[in-house]
């Protein structure tokens, strides 16, 4: 069957985020990322930048985490955590993206939601973590005094989330259609891998 | 860095031996999965079927493992269990191997005995029950009455193998340069994307 949607998950630092906008920009379709985080903000009345750092994150079961109330939000939060309710709602913004037609999607546990599309493919991009770090480094800005530190800490919630709201773990081959490493193969190449996919499953 | 040394790790059932010798085939090099039981049989004494049932699975440590000892062994086992015994003669084979040139290796952790070596391509192949429970059945002639508990038991057989001796999770995406679901994208395209993957490394 026809692939028209890709989902890309990633380790922080791999460039999966840039295997995602190239083959959205070759195929001419759209990439759902900051995008899709504005969006999710806009229906849950939370900042986009709140929806960006917590997205993605542990669930964090605190006080903290049922104690902001989002102001202006449309709907009510019925006693979920922040982590829920944003889950909830992004549960819901990817499945509208999908029935809209092809695209690009990174993150956001994209994979486990769209899983039972078979117009999907569900593609897993990794690195190690010297190339992560030294990525990092250059191209975000980050600090050079421990980037191993922040990965480790960006990979641990990310897996945690995972692995919470999907009940699978994190970088399971299984999970995915294909998996690569950008660090040895290139981010270029990864890119041109999920195209030929693409192109082969018309 | 061309990569020379392609290794396959599959789950059983998978096509991934398939993928191994279609790959070995089109570029002309040498194909290790018998040949390497073989080999290994030779230097250990066991007889062939022994080395392919116990190569890759999980390492006992009943009396039994320690009760066998081979005919005509050329060593000593030194008081190692048969599986490590196996393990030690596996490891040494697989780096003779691979110091011999450019190969495709099948299985028996070569993954992560050949980790270190910058020219390899690891590879790892997975596909869903089902494709795998057909394939068993239509291809290796297995019983019809429950495949499904076939492949469970191959399947946790190797995990706790590869776990025991390499401290890696069986199926990590992490320990691959590129994994791939042949149920999904067919055992052609498998083959395909990894002979791309060598053709592009020179």
């Amino acid at each position: 069957m026809e692939k028209k949607i890709i989902t890309i998950s990633r380790e922080f630092g791999s460039g999966g985020r840039t295997v995602g906008r190239m083959i959205a920009e070759r195929l001419g379709i759209p990439f759902y990322d900051k995008e899709l985080v504005d969006q999710v903000a806009l229906e849950s009345g939370f900042a986009p930048n709140f929806v960006e750092e917590h997205g993605e994150h542990s669930p964090g079961k605190s006080l903290f985490s049922y104690a902001f109330i989002p102001q202006g939000v449309p709907g009510v939060m019925n006693g979920l955590s922040t982590a829920d309710f944003l889950w909830n709602i992004q549960c819901s913004v990817i499945l509208q993206l999908a029935e809209k037609g092809p695209c690009v999607i990174v993150g956001r546990n994209a994979d486990y939601i769209l899983k039972d599309r078979p117009d999907c493919l569900h593609a897993y991009i990794h690195a190690d973590m010297d190339f992560r770090a030294d990525r990092i480094v250059r191209l975000y800005g980050e600090s050079e005094k421990s980037p191993q530190a922040r990965l480790q800490e960006k990979d641990k919630r990310r897996r945690v989330n995972y692995q919470h709201y999907t009940g699978r773990a994190w970088g399971q081959a299984q999970n995915y259609d294909v998996c690569l490493d950008s660090g040895r193969l290139g981010v270029e190449q990864c890119a041109d891998i999920i195209i030929g996919m693409v192109e082969r499953s018309k």
